[in-house]
């Protein structure tokens, strides 16, 4: 089990070099990010955008590019096609987000003809690493799917596992969060999809992971708050991954760590 | 404006002291906190329990229940009709939850012939104070209102605004809390909740206030953020009051601030 970024980082060392592309690279904070991960030995690098812009902040940020593939590309909508067609094209295996905004790299990603998507759905995973929690925790999903639906969700759940497998994680907790325990049919549909998503793992619907819910946040990530509360089972107070109800909830505890918490965020 | 708890505690001590009831005082983190408010001048106490049960729990605690009455009630049904029949009955003002569920607690509370509730919709508010912001940060709704839609969300504002306004904050800034910026009327009810809400403010319907969203997080707390997304407005960066989109973003707000930060919240 992955116990933190630093762990991560070793992990990906011990895997074949992936190649990254920086979607409008003419962004310091990205840049500098993106060839500090090369500098490591982490990634190689493409970097698409405009090549005077991308120097000049490179020059002002005291950045060296190096020998790093240029490919040339003008403002956020062709920067973002650019990027995909690399990634389709198997030249890189990566995709960062520059000065692009999320919308316009994700209509590039999300684009019929020319975009990435496969047949499932797509989904939006993020990891946290916090003090307070003694393991890496993943949460879906804060910025793709808006208002899933039972099946949407049992997808990002898959997405969810499939990821933490790759991370060497097996058999991961699911907690699929509400604001109570309670199933509540008449006015919290929320706690109605937690308990279906429950059952549906326990058939093997919902296959390499235990799922159990409605849990409030506390009673997923505390055991004294299930002791408190009178919550058992095994995913409780020890989740790996939190399946948040909807895009507001999701989107506004990622915010929350960020902003009022000293975590570590991917 | 408030800026901390202390500020807070001692505006309380400058106000008329109150008489807090304590339901279910048989609990010892509750009896602790009620005691050490009393032992404080903040409050006088009335006890409601199993006196017996009360006196053990003091006892094991090394707590001294001084001459505070305590009036014997069996079980969280009976404990809690009986702390609320105090506060009808004027013989206290301020109700806090001992060995109760909430739950119960709320039951009485909403009681239709024995409850407190009046013509108006109640709502849950707490307060958040941070090192991540410069001043008090008030929320609603995490506990009562499910699913407000935009006319009781226009309610729980009025209700916040009523009592920061007694903690002496005029005029406070509400950001109307989602995932985006944008109006998404199609995919994203809440956001088009905000932008009615912000226009009702704007119109005097909603008074005594600053209202502007969609706001995600980041945005309403955040001037770097708004800089960066290009979002304005005397609201944004500066929310005093956030009013989140349902119980569950809510709720997860609350606990992620709870366990997660190192903030006081009440």
């Amino acid at each position: 089990m992955i116990r933190g970024f630093e762990e991560l980082e070793s992990l990906v060392r011990k895997g074949a070099r992936k190649r990254l592309v920086l979607a409008m690279a003419e962004e310091e904070d990205g840049l500098k990010a993106a060839l500090a991960a090369a500098a490591q030995g982490v990634v190689e690098l493409v970097l698409v955008g405009n090549p005077k812009a991308v120097r000049e902040v490179a020059a002002h940020e005291g950045l060296e590019l190096g020998s790093f593939r240029l490919v040339p590309a003008e403002g956020e909508k062709e920067c973002a096609a650019r990027a995909v067609e690399l990634l389709r094209a198997g030249e890189a295996e990566v995709l960062m987000k520059g000065k692009t905004a999320t919308s316009a790299l994700m209509k590039a990603v999300l684009d019929s003809t020319g975009g990435l998507k496969g047949p499932g759905l797509l989904s939006h995973l993020t990891l946290i690493q916090s003090a307070a929690y003694p393991k890496l925790l993943f949460m879906s999903d804060p910025g793709l799917n808006i208002a899933p639906d039972i099946s949407a969700k049992a997808a990002i759940i898959e997405n969810a596992v499939r990821a933490v497998r790759k991370l060497g994680l097996y058999k991961p907790k699911v907690a699929v969060v509400a604001a109570v325990e309670k199933v509540n049919p008449g006015a919290m549909p929320a706690t109605v999809d937690a308990a279906a998503l429950s059952k549906m793992a326990e058939r093997g619907q919902i296959a390499d992971c235990l799922v159990d819910g409605p849990l409030a946040l506390d009673c997923a990530l505390s055991d004294r708050a299930c002791a408190v509360k009178g919550v058992g089972g095994e995913v409780a107070g020890d989740a790996d991954i939190l399946l948040m109800p909807d895009i507001e909830a999701a989107n506004i505890f990622y915010k929350t760590v960020a902003f009022f918490c000293d975590a570590r965020m991917a």
